[in-house]
């Protein structure tokens, strides 16, 4: 649960930034060089690999080196605990709304 | 676009602590006062109160004081911009999903 607590922490600090947002999204096309990703994004180099370190570190994204050229790839798996933590928020609003219901249904009753 | 991006930053740092994902599945279950949502948590009030500040500023909860009494509400929309930004993603993967399928199909025909 600790485990887990920490994974959501990590990855919902990776997703506050717009431009780790907008590499998330362009990978979500396929694999891409971190010069391609770079080049929309009006910063240093040095700037933007901290947002690909971050990524990377929070296990949203894989990048592996060949020579010169690093190429980075989505791991889809990683965003899937977001949508765990929203399905488990779900849950609770609707074991709230039933034993509203239940309690309007008993009153109805008397 | 720049005011949902700038939604989409602060939601995500509030969710990105243990302490305000508490906060947030214990309003799930109904409304609650500050002093009901504090107590599971070890820390001063003070610090607890910059957890609520920092889940009102984005919207995720909404704050009334009756008296000395200030209770807390879940606002379940502010969560959508989550899901919203979560099924974009989505639409990119599969987009993509459908392209590779395309051209597999295609060489297969060849």
């Amino acid at each position: 649960m600790a485990k887990r607590s920490d994974e959501l922490d990590s990855v919902f600090v990776a997703l506050a930034d717009p431009t780790r947002r907008a590499v998330l999204r362009h990978l979500g096309g396929g694999p891409a060089t971190v010069g391609e990703l770079a080049r929309p994004h009006p910063m240093t180099l040095p700037s933007f690999m901290k947002h690909v370190r971050t990524l990377e570190a929070c296990g949203l994204i894989r990048t592996a080196k060949a020579g010169r050229v690093r190429t980075c790839t989505l791991d889809r798996r990683r965003l899937a605990v977001v949508d765990d933590w929203l399905a488990e928020q779900r849950r609770v609003w609707e074991a709230r709304t039933d034993r509203l219901e239940r309690l309007v249904t008993n009153q109805e009753d008397q």
